[in-house]
């Protein structure tokens, strides 16, 4: 059985992205980040849209126009293709488990 | 900012189905469970993929092959279309929280 909150034994330097599952028309990750943010600067600008729940730890994001959202263990919310957005702060202890799903979820 | 883990003051007899995010393509929900089995001789055939993980509680699901999985906290599956499966057991105290993705997750 896989576990969402089963860990590697050692973590690298960089945020960790895996792929649960993955098609052209979705893409369900795990990502572990341990401290990192978006660099200066820079903005996720995607093309698809993304549903994003923290599952432990602590974060930040923020969007262009400065608001920032303070994430605690269970938070989710819906990221629209192409509203830019960036990772302010994540905790390391614990580290941070983000599930997030992409795909087409506008509405008809 | 809304939180999986916050449930309604008062949960109803039956299994609670909340849309999260909804689509031709996708459906995102979140679906809480205080006891409640799939009824003895009945099974979910569906018709997309699916992708669940238990975010609280404990649950026992079963294959018509006769094989039984249980679940806790964090533990995920995927359930391809038609695979016919059924939920013998869901903790009550305290609920189960399942998120469930449903959707084309076939491989091209």
């Amino acid at each position: 059985m896989n576990n969402i909150f089963d860990l590697p034994p050692s973590l690298p330097d960089k945020e960790l992205f895996e792929s649960l599952i993955t098609n052209d028309n979705i893409l369900i990750e795990r990502i572990i980040s341990t401290g990192q943010t978006t660099p200066p600067g820079e903005w996720y600008d995607q093309d698809k849209d993304e549903w994003v729940i923290l599952l432990q730890g602590e974060a930040i994001l923020a969007y262009e126009d400065g608001s920032q959202i303070k994430l605690t263990v269970g938070d989710y919310l819906f990221i629209p293709a192409h509203r830019k957005h960036r990772v302010e702060y994540t905790s390391s202890n614990p580290p941070c488990i983000w599930l997030a799903i992409h795909g087409d979820m506008s509405k008809v």
